[in-house]
């Protein structure tokens, strides 16, 4: 329980048992400058994660334990990852803060994604339970946010919807380029985004061979996207959002209908090839190529193509990326990186599984 | 070769060897009031049914035979079903109508579609070959052309992403309950919608586990639309139109946005409600529903949901149909049995396949 | 409640909220001679059909009721099917036959397949609560017993495996051309056989872009399997067999290895195609050809093909069945069909769904 | 095209646009000590590799070239992987050979598998072209032959059905263990194994939602498990081996029947265990678990159970890889590190990717 010999920075991932846990400790046990120290998950305390997720029966990790009654000065830990079931995380962090205050989070949560405390009760349907730390949170989208990352003790990571529309449409509405007004994002996702519970509905049996619309009108993740949006807009920004479900594990597309606010589809075009020239992590396509979620499957990418609809001034913008990794756990441990000093792509740069 | 001992209409089916070919004979195999008289396959003349679509064995079908060099009075066909490659309708139709002045015909290719010459050649950049063909054909939607429908000799099924969208739109377009300029139809089809040809881009392992759009801001299925839509507004309509493809065998899902033109998403759903009220095919869903494409599988249903956006005035409409079935062969069935005074039902009746 | 003025049967369905429930309500909800009088669902009782499975809005169908305080006599069922969970049946069944003597019942459960009472406590662990039924229980394995179902009260429908490695191997084990001491049954299913329940194993993400096999070694089917084999063979067999689960809804593959009793291959074959040649729902294929779950797909065929193994004596047979159709509901109305005197084929003449 | 001012070894790979070339791209990469100097494809030379493959995107790869009129010597390769089609391979070797004498070649087709010339014509239906070469050539199965690698110019990467019998089968057979004449392997394999080419049997309509046998009784992956199995057993072994193909994209798990010749499936299990405690990417499972593909998609792992039958005497050997990796192109990559001195575990590290 002592520290190790070596200098690597300890992390801890609170909910290994589920598909953002696991998609952390694959991307982690492969980062050269860290150590898996820590390993929760409660229904499974006790256990080895090879009988959580066989895959990793060849390598040698840390017995799965329950949050109840951790040890956390002990655990040591320079950094943890919440990957906990919403609501649960709250208190969670503000007990480990208390015991640990150097220690660092990223949460992968919707829980302190909202810095208006009425605004979470309004979604929520209940008062948060560690306001103080929401104020302290900072959204980890990077790409937007990462000078502020890089000082943060406390990151609530987007969720993947959110980042799958953010990373195209908030360049595009801080240089005013289109209509906030008629903005509508059509989203579809894979399965992997729905977690690992136990629902009918999300059985194999039910699942494959269709593909429907959920959460119509209203979804959650709406909730991010107002904010975000509003504050690059500088004003309210209400869109419309649909989630679909499509019969494969991993993978979000959205397309997304814009109008040009006296800006053309090739400058909408221009200002994203422009903002996302040096990152590592976003590509733009060139104009009228659209992206494939199976082409960034596995890796941390976001590929954006813009295309000219057919109707005058309107655009057609699609954006793919993987909802486990840059949608959820890849972007968390850039967040990592970014906060703990390490090159901002370590242990993220795995081309994507195709085919 | 001369007719039957019965009084079973004799039935002919062009381009037997394609997925909407083999749909065709899967319906019309158990239609009491038909005898499949003739299967033509070009590439697989000479063969067995069975060797191109081994779950035909246990019936007893006419061998494949080359429309070149075909005996059409011999044939003596009540009505033939088209459902060959885009552009070699035109010249197959005029002949066998020069031969068999009586047959009826049911176009499942776009070859009839369009009544006006100019659009057609302007989206497939060539002339008509039968004008004055197209000119008598009449458009298969049959919830909306029924009584044309019953006294036509060339019929021109719908497109399956057409029909998808213009069952909930047409009538609400006549109804001007909705602002036509505002149209956003994100279109999601399973992958027999492009065939059975290969090609690189639909084996297998390019579209599992994947999820992109295709032919974004121009699509020929556009061309219907425009038609279609702009006799029911009663003025020019062009809306936004993108189709995406999902890795599943049969569906599409139409996630259609629209605007109330002084008309909520509750009115909108009541003119649906009551347009299909005794509608055999199209079930409208309790407002607030929606469609999955599973429930309609193998099915000659549309199932249509309407939900209100949390964006004022504005409503989203999914619609749901089986591509192959009331998408094409299921819809090309039941015109052959308005056509012929059959009930519209008829060989229809199987409700769909799920799990 | 009383009787309805036509001369159908009046049928009931105990589970129609599983899958094999769902599949008999599809297949009955067309047949020409009965009446769908009585579905139970127990937590789901007070309940639409529809709420269910979306897929029977279209039709008119009986509320789920819930078995507890059912009015058994008030229902006058000629036949029920029961579909629910081992070894509930057993009582049921008992209640169900006091109340009403003369009422037909098929068992889609494997609590009445077992005709020895000592083999089903050993395979199941427990004593069989209705031995003196289990005794008058017939197998329902139409093309062996088909003379007992016709005079039957109570038949216990095969399982999915069974029944597909049961066609090709009881004919070859009664004419001694098989060495029963070799047998490997490699069987493959599609998902819909674990049936409805939220497990996480049978989650999409868990189960797609997989494949492995279970209960390897030991598995209930096999005290069928024994059973049958045994009787055909007129001595005990004890076959090697190993169930696996394909990413797919409905299928069950079964590889079978068999040495030859003095008889080559094709002597192999041409017993099984002497034996099912005037059969409706078992298809020899010619010698060499194998089959593929997806031509069976949602009929009640069942598809088998026999070839030679390089290693001389050796012979492979494959066999295809759809686990829901002839594998459990399509068994279970052709069993119906035979118990109530109508003709075999009725209501299932579909052909399969494919693509 | 000069050198590079860095150390890392040339590495071309012939036949970039098929699967097999892109996971060679994939993994070759991240590997730090090589450079991806030459990417040929000859029908789509003068592309990008991201034209073919748009996962590459964000990488700086070399054009494809066509083979025709490389300038080898300024190529100066170290080594080449060739992922060519069947019977191409050896005049390209031969020719390249002649040019770069120190070159050292792994290759991915079949074509230097079989020692034996005679056995090649049998199987092939030709003279081999280059026999000299054959003679030199070392079967690239590392476990087995890591020394002779070692100093191999020209290594002939196994078959992926073959590596995944052959790893649990060729210690058993080596320690008599098992009877050579009673072997059979069920082997079920994902899609990318049928390689890239543009077949209607390959279509995703076709495949999806079925499973099915192919060359049953022969199947030329055979003549590579007789040459291995028999050197293995010092005798002539000729097995029993069932190819099927599984709606998946990556993925191959054998069933392997076998019967214990003076030894218990615990025997063999701890044959296996033994033989492959120190191996990196080999995993024995516990006696009595079996393996998923799922867990080992996209990793170079193969995982191995054995599980004891109910029939006495005979044992049931599951063993699971990647087709892609471990099948192909990562054991390709673990020949090179072992021809080259790399570290044998260099670049194939990373989990594998579940779900």
């Amino acid at each position: 329980m002592a520290g190790t010999a070596d200098n690597r920075a300890r992390i801890g991932v609170l909910g290994a048992s589920g598909y953002t846990g696991a998609e952390l400790v694959r991307l982690l046990a492969r980062h050269p400058e860290v150590e898996l120290a820590l390993l929760t998950a409660d229904r499974r305390a006790g256990q080895e994660m090879r009988q959580v997720f066989p895959q990793f029966a060849p390598l040698d990790l840390p017995k799965l334990q329950s949050i109840e009654g951790l040890d956390w000065l002990g655990a040591g830990l320079d950094l943890m990852f919440c990957a906990l079931p919403h609501a649960t995380t709250q208190k969670v962090v503000q007990k480990v803060f208390g015991e640990l205050p150097a220690i660092k989070v990223v949460d992968l949560s919707a829980d302190f994604r909202l810095a208006d405390p009425a605004a979470y009760a309004r979604w929520y349907g209940h008062e948060h339970h560690a306001p103080e730390l929401q104020r302290q949170a900072v959204y980890g989208l990077v790409e937007v946010y990462r000078e502020r990352i890089r000082h943060a003790h406390l990151v609530a990571n987007p969720g993947c919807y959110t980042t799958c529309a953010q990373l195209p449409l908030i360049p595009l509405l801080k240089a005013k380029a289109i209509d906030p007004d008629e903005i509508v994002i059509d989203a579809k996702s894979g399965m992997t985004g729905a977690g690992r519970a136990a629902k009918e509905e999300m059985l194999f049996s039910e699942v494959s061979e269709g593909f429907h619309a959920y959460g119509v009108g209203h979804h959650r993740h709406m909730a991010e996207l107002d904010q975000e949006f509003s504050l690059a807009a500088g004003r309210e920004v209400v869109v419309t959002f649909t989630p679909h479900l499509v019969p494969m594990n991993r993978g979000i597309l959205s397309t997304i209908y814009v109008r040009g606010a006296g800006a053309s589809p090739e400058d909408l075009h221009g200002i994203l090839a422009r903002t996302y020239g040096g990152e590592p992590f976003v590509h733009v396509l060139p104009f009228g190529a659209v992206p494939q979620t199976r082409h960034v499957r596995g890796s941390n990418m976001t590929f954006i193509g813009v295309v000219k609809d057919r109707v005058p001034g309107r655009a057609i913008i699609c954006s793919a990326l993987d909802n486990l990794t840059k949608g959820a756990s890849g972007q968390a441990v850039q967040n990592m990186n970014v906060m703990l000093g390490f090159p901002e792509t370590m242990a993220l740069e795995q081309v994507a599984l195709f085919p």
